[in-house]
């Protein structure tokens, strides 16, 4: 069947039909009717469904969905669980387009429900027509002023907007809807519920196409199918529109909720966050910051090609000295910077500002000069006019009633001629008119300096991600649809024996990873005998299927100089392994170059997340990466670029670029090793659930790298078997 | 002169002066006295002078203060600058014990302002007569109805309360105030201005006495006098009263803000946050984190005797999935610990929740509960009942109008019969009815998860201090008075010559300060003499008086073996520092014993803070403390419990502590060298400037601590200099 991806006849349909629609007050399908009839500008053909009433509120009723006289573009559902499958399957069969499911009752509440919900998919498959839920509040079209909900709060909805809003849950949707009270414009909001069908991600691929959406809020649980939401935000990405995204579920605890609510699987919260970043969708930590951030996107849009834009310096205005030192900490802790005002702009400051007001950028033009809006009105227009501010904020710890309405009133003047967003920040909980001002005005206030400043740290983030972003790159999960599910690669890989560290070092070196030169010798004279090939000094190491940790058992001996340190250290390894583990099967000893002294250890690990498949990470070796988590992550395949990125991104970047006077590494090197590793791992993504570098020695410029100990947990293409 | 501390007759005064009581509207004389005639329950006598009237509205104006029939408690000035000269020494002479004065035009208004200021100071100092302001709103003392201000705003402060609110500037306090808006309970406010006498110190020392204020809350611009402040925030520990703080001026760009704002000396926000962490006050980042921490500690004061505030485990009761979730999510991000419930708390939860509702830590009801108050009480009854929980989270993300105040009368009655404070976390702009309902009952609430949870969190560290706070101890400022001002020890220490490396050894060895065997040896006999003497291998280090960076001129040689390498590290060494420094004098050689190989590095450094004096810090060496900034530091001196826990809180302790099957390091010689180095300080205090030992050898468990390499900026006493 071909499934619809263009949901415009759902968000906007031409017909709708509403089955289960009823006058029982406070019943699902009497607020359904009554959102459609008395809030809603509907102007299509309206059919209702009810098999014991012939009419509801002058409106025909018909018996079932068969019995209409014409197919509607959308089926609303508003009928108990348990008659919900026999409604969807006329639905289907009477070729309706989509089908919006209130109903709860299906996945959150037990096996029959999940049955049912299981049964519910298969139609949809089946038949082409897409389902919304069930398990929600429905379709909350703003904008065209359409409500396919039975929330009773849809007659509040009323401020639309730009912002396309697509959650899974209602009660964190319905939160960031009320931040419409603070001047928040919404002009969609989807909640797409138990996700049968239509998921998050379908929702963001329209939004992306939709002239009515500027900037699109997701609030996700739990994200069902990677490679699709990666297509989504890809297309967001190309079509120029910004996703702002809050991810529940991120920490241990949240994890454990959010799987008990949707029971969606959950891939680590560092992977999800490793997708967004690389694909430009800006990650919030909380509610109010899913506003604000969103709302400041609303408001500019960055544009890649402008260096302000880029460099996202700011200038703060401010009538309090306090204030203004408050929010100056919030721009240093954030790594925000403050614009230098052009000297043009100094001059209008100092003849219009008192002589102790502070003209350099933080303004505090103190208190005196709020009584004259003039002076308000000519500063803070120099201020937008500045060529090197990107944004103005405009702190306000207090509410002074009329005298702060006025000033806002001054300032949506002096927003109306600027050419960069004002952003004023009511710190107070006192919200006097001065506050409904600003809200009204299109300029949401922030709430406080702190979550103010990081949305515009965010927004310029998202500036220098747009610039770097490369459109035409495919994440590894589009390019190789065959890795297949989770499920299946568990199996393959837990039927394949263990790889061991010569075969692993042996399939590494074929795909142009370095390893050292390195042999195995099953008896001593063997041993000498790849020594004196390899020279010395040498690292012997024990092989054998049955041990993983092989320092643990005295299986390793490093620094070998000679032969007889060598026949020495034949004897010692054999010994302590059997006295070790006396049934461990010993294959031989790997013999291997060593690498020169003084290198810096680093590591590459590859594994793979079930949602979104092969990720790369990369740090600094030793107890650093545990004890200060200083890692770089990517979905694979990695760009020259990326590569190049993650080397620079950790923390520790100075140890490899010759901090303290030391030694630069050989970057080059390390970079082609990133890029041979995501090679190696999508040609091979269907074998390689895990690879382990580590450590992985960087010499100096021109000394290349080297992979000394490597584990792959996978299986083994034949050639490399043995 | 007598200076009191007792600042009661301040805050309630037995009589009142208004000087320049004026009746014309808007001037700081009328909006004074409307808010004491209007707006406060003063009850004592009040006197008006004014030399141009005979009386205002009703009341006799007096030609001056000397002419009033008794000497007032309080004098209110309120003249122009140029006229409050004259007033406060007529004040002084009269007797007068408290003057405010909330006239501006002072330090912040240039030097004319700046000599009033100073001359203002000396009156104050030479009577004995406590000065408050110059530069300020004035002070509200909510809880006795009192207002000594020209703030139009003090009619609306209404809601009293345990909270005891200083400030500096008017604009951040004045947005405190409006937190009243949200159920915040204010007591007294004190906005001290520019503190030409009384500071917040003196009143934070006196909210610790108050009966009326439990907790404090302070919002600091700068600090004046560190010992002021120490003692201050000592006598509140002391007492058992909490202060939560926040420190403008942190940044670089708000550390100039705030200087340009108030001229306070700022010292580093580190140090500041040190002192602050070390003596139990609770610094905050934001205006809304210091009103949702403080009120947590007016709900509930932990007490350090109780295992249940100690750990600080909270349940969390929500009706949405999602948000549940969100709320989680924040307490693992945070640290802090959910609740495990015990067996009757979940027999409770599963009898009267639904199946499908989540009923394990943390709850989900699910929204079908909402229509049944009494499921709700009975639930929630149980979890605040639950053993070992501390207190309550509820999460709120969106407004359900009549549905949620009901919910909020439900829970305003189960908090009446709860042993553990409910938070209510109210996360959407539409604040309805229940809002209301929850700040009118003392239940202020949070608006945000993030917010919420950060103020748990500071609830339980704070807890935790207490316990390990220990009462007597002093810090040294206050020990030493001696000390002396930042400018005099600055001049102390230029004219003091530089001290050699061999010095600052000599000078701790004789401290007791484990160094390296080492000697200065004047030609290469001498040299070859002192290494048989140490025994190989040695190091040996050009001493010079104009050399700082000994290795960058090529003036160190290390693991030297023999005599013959010796030789050749003579000539080699003077070789290369003839190159690169051939005006600099050589004194000789330093020829130093060898630490071990395989010690860890770390690094203990001493700087003197302009405000708050002595600070040491710890940490491990190398570029990690470049890169990560991990380091603990704390005022001098130590305990031996500070050392220890010095040690234990920088990230990278598992390194001393046996990490990843490497050896513990002597953490017992590391904790006497740290409490060596607070003794040495404190008994050389007026010599030292800074001290870096880096890196600091430490030997496995019983081989000690050496200091490799040392360094003082300050003055050496005689017996060391040569």
């Amino acid at each position: 069947m071909n499934h619809t991806l263009d949901l415009s006849l759902l968000v906007d349909p031409r017909s709708v039909v509403v089955v289960g629609a009823s006058e029982r007050p406070a019943s699902i399908g009497e607020r359904v009717l009554t959102n459609l009839l008395d809030h809603s500008d509907f102007r299509g053909n309206l059919y209702l469904v009810n098999a014991t009433r012939t009419e509801i509120r002058g409106h025909k009723c018909y018996e079932r969905v068969a019995a209409l006289p014409e197919t509607p573009d959308l089926a609303v559902v508003a009928v108990p669980a348990g008659a919900v499958l026999g409604v969807i399957e006329e639905c289907a069969s009477r070729g309706v387009r989509f089908a919006i499911i209130l109903s709860s009752g299906f996945g959150e509440a037990g096996e029959e429900g999940h049955r049912m919900q299981e049964a519910m998919k298969r139609i949809a498959e089946r038949s082409g027509m897409r389902i919304y839920g069930p398990n929600c509040p429905g379709l909350c079209n703003v904008n065209k002023r359409l409500g396919f909900t039975f929330s009773p709060a849809f007659k509040d909805d009323l401020n639309s907007g730009p912002v396309g809003l697509v959650t899974q849950g209602g009660g964190l949707g319905r939160s960031i809807m009320q931040a419409m009270r603070r001047g928040f414009g919404v002009g969609l909001w989807a909640s797409t519920g138990n996700e049968v069908d239509l998921q998050v991600s379908d929702f963001i691929r329209y939004m992306a196409d939709a002239e009515d959406i500027r900037v699109i809020v997701a609030l996700l649980e739990g994200i069902k199918d990677g490679p699709r939401f990666l297509d989504a935000i890809r297309h967001a990405a190309r079509k120029g529109k910004p996703i702002v995204a809050l991810k529940v579920g991120k920490s241990e605890y949240g994890m454990k909720a959010a799987q008990s609510h949707t029971a969606s699987i959950t891939g680590s919260a560092e992977v999800n966050s490793t997708v967004f970043r690389q694909f430009g969708v800006i990650e919030v930590d909380d509610l109010d910051e899913l506003v604000d951030t969103a709302w400041l996107l609303v408001r500019k849009i960055p544009d890649p090609a402008s260096q302000v834009d880029l460099q996202n310096e700011i200038g703060i205005y401010c009538s309090s000295g306090g204030t203004t030192a408050l929010t100056a900490d919030m721009v240093g802790a954030q790594g925000v910077r403050l614009a230098d005002f052009a000297p043009e702009t100094l001059a209008v400051l100092r003849e219009h500002l008192p002589s102790y007001a502070a003209t350099a950028n933080p303004i505090d033009t103190t208190t005196a000069v709020l009584a004259d809006p003039t002076i308000v009105e000519k500063t803070m227009a120099a201020v937008c006019r500045d060529p090197g501010v990107s944004m103005v904020l405009l702190p306000m710890a207090l509410d002074y009633g009329s005298v702060t309405e006025r000033t806002a009133r001054d300032v949506v003047r002096v927003q109306a001629e600027s050419p960069v967003p004002i952003v004023p920040i009511w710190m107070s909980d006192s919200l006097g008119g001065g506050f409904s001002v600003f809200s009204q005005a299109g300029m949401m206030p922030m709430r406080s300096a702190g979550k103010a400043v990081k949305a515009i740290h965010r927004w310029g983030e998202y500036a220098r991600w747009k610039r770097d972003f490369e459109p035409d790159r495919l994440p590894l999960r589009l390019r190789t649809p065959a890795i297949g599910s989770g499920a299946q690669m568990e199996r393959a890989s837990q039927s394949a024996s263990p790889i061991s560290e010569p075969q692993a070092k042996a399939w590494l070196a074929a795909a142009g990873v370095p390893v050292p030169r390195c042999e195995v010798a099953r008896d001593v004279d063997e041993a000498l005998d790849i020594a004196s090939r390899i020279g010395y000094p040498v690292v012997a190491k024990v092989v054998s299927p049955d041990i993983q940790h092989k320092s643990d058992v005295g299986g390793v001996s490093v620094g070998i100089r000679d032969d007889e340190s060598l026949r020495n250290a034949w004897r010692s390894i054999h010994a302590s392994v059997s006295k070790a583990m006396p049934e461990a099967e010993i294959e031989g000893l790997l013999i291997e170059g060593m690498a020169k002294e003084g290198g810096v250890e680093v590591l590459v690990g590859v594994s793979r997340d079930p949602v979104f498949g092969h990720v790369l990470t990369f740090g600094l070796g030793g107890i650093y990466v545990e004890l200060f988590k200083d890692v770089a992550r990517r979905l694979l395949p990695l760009t020259p670029n990326d590569a190049l990125a993650m080397i620079r991104e950790i923390r520790s970047f100075p140890v490899l670029d010759g901090a303290r006077g030391r030694p630069s590494r050989d970057l080059e090197a390390l970079q082609g090793l990133l890029l041979k590793m995501s090679d190696f791992v999508s040609e091979n993504a269907d074998r390689i659930e895990e690879i382990d570098l580590n450590p992985v020695w960087v010499g100096e410029q021109g000394q290349g790298v080297i992979a000394l100990d490597a584990l792959i947990a996978g299986s083994l293409p034949g050639d490399f078997a043995r």
